[in-house]
């Protein structure tokens, strides 16, 4: 059976009322898991996480979408997340029996039908992208949704699908697909923001750390403490392990301890297992030796 | 949904085709899964692994159980592991919407009835003994198929159902509700058994190690090596990370380091999540965060 995930990242995060009724396009349609959502007023950014059939996910995707754009007025929209439509981000991850070319097709498929129906523009990123340039959200979203007019002026920047012209209300859209991400918050037992700044840089592969790995640092006001904020892209050939032992190492010429850490939202089981596999040693473990996985969903 | 586990132990490792017959009673029964099945030779003796709904695991069960006593012939059998039956051993363990004493009812239905199509002895043990002595497999299964006559006898091994005389060919069945066990084999770098037996006799909960541990030493011949087989009878109390480091602890002070281990059949999930949450320091982590328990069966 076909399973794709979808982790759609929306510029709602305050009015109860839209965040609901964008959530419910999810839980209504059959086919469709909603497993996650979160969302709050400072980032002001609401981000769900379904998985299910590709078609499934595809139609709930759209209807969420028409909601978000016939209830956000991005030029009211204020938040410290970048951003730069009502629907900002929506990603098409492979789960099984997918292939990433499958999800690339998806995710035009999907990008095509929400330009049509909204005269939107709509941009193609990471696996979907038409050049490596673009492949980068950071890169299409520069300049954010004020920025939006000018930028689609640029013929780097012209959109995949639609007008070269912002919406005027919804902005525009990025849809592309990617593989699973995993969020790990680290804690340190340090105060200090140039120490965790150090380390961040140390593990993070664009500085010559772990390659797959994307790190920040930011205090902790109110427990005293310093956290990485860390996103690992290819969590099959950089374990999660590998991740935490060395923001160990670095940190230990600080004399600084991890105290904690977190996953931000879902996790996939594999990258369980090789953890456990490091630390216990384990060897010739199969997946399907996990007893839940036979036991269908609640 | 209720779903319970059973891991029936058959005395028949070495016939193909008993084998078989009583896979299929599993593989042909609708709301049952066989997760597992191994077999040797050596112990001559088969087990497997079922999920599902009570009754149709109760069902399943039945079924497999009059194959055996059909086809196996105890008064012919060897074999290295200890055994009283045909049907040797058949446990009920919950795993999800189901009580103990729940299982512990499945476990005298199920045994009521095979005594009575059978004219069998059948012994309740674990959470369904009637008393604390009972509750030890290794008591009532003393003095094995070979010495049941004798046995049977003995007021303190009375049968729970059934006549307190042997089936011929079929000797005894002991049946009962437990918990999930855990098996981990981990493998020592010293071949000298007699380290390995210091090592699992700290580590056992009889000898003033863990609770919840039974550990014994074996040599593993062909790798010059030994072997701790180690059964954790409650992995939320005593999580298999605290075992392993106690191992880890005791092998130091001989210089014996783990050089792996292997889990023997299935681990449920949140044995592999308290591993993740020990050496990752995780907080607040939930399962549902797991994506894949989420994801139907295939």
């Amino acid at each position: 059976m076909k399973i794709i995930e979808s982790v759609p990242n929306f510029s709602e995060g305050t009015n109860q009322e839209t965040v609901n009724a964008i959530l419910n396009a999810f839980r209504n349609t059959r086919g469709v898991r909603l497993l996650d959502s979160t969302y709050d007023s400072n980032y002001n950014r609401l981000v769900a996480t379904i998985i299910g059939s590709p078609k499934a996910v595809e139609e709930s995707l759209l209807c969420a979408s028409d909601i978000a754009i016939e209830r956000i007025d991005m030029r009211n929209h204020r938040g410290q997340h970048p951003r730069m439509g009502a629907v900002d981000v929506v990603p098409f991850i492979p789960i099984r029996d997918v292939t990433m070319d499958e999800c690339v097709r998806f995710s035009k498929s999907y990008g095509r039908r929400l330009s049509q129906k909204h005269n939107l523009p709509v941009f193609l990123y990471d696996e979907s992208a038409r050049n490596e340039k673009r492949r980068d959200i950071d890169f299409l979203r520069r300049g954010e949704f004020e920025g939006l007019t000018e930028a689609l002026k640029d013929k780097e920047r012209k959109p995949d699908f639609g007008p070269a012209v912002p919406h005027p209300t919804a902005g525009a859209t990025a849809t592309g697909a990617r593989g699973i991400m995993v969020g790990l918050n680290v804690n340190l037992s340090t105060p200090d923001l140039q120490i965790a700044k150090k380390i961040a840089k140390a593990i993070r592969a664009k500085s010559g750390g772990l390659a797959n790995i994307k790190a920040m640092a930011a205090r902790i006001e109110e427990r005293n403490i310093t956290q990485l904020g860390i996103t690992n892209v290819n969590f099959i050939k950089t374990p999660l392990y590998r991740q935490l032992e060395l923001i160990r190492i670095e940190a230990e010429r600080y004399n600084v301890r991890i105290i904690g850490s977190e996953f931000c939202g879902m996790v996939p089981l594999d990258a369980l297992i090789s953890v456990v596999e490091y630390y216990l040693k384990l060897e010739n473990f199969k997946r399907e030796q996990v007893i839940d996985i036979h036991i269908p969903p609640d």
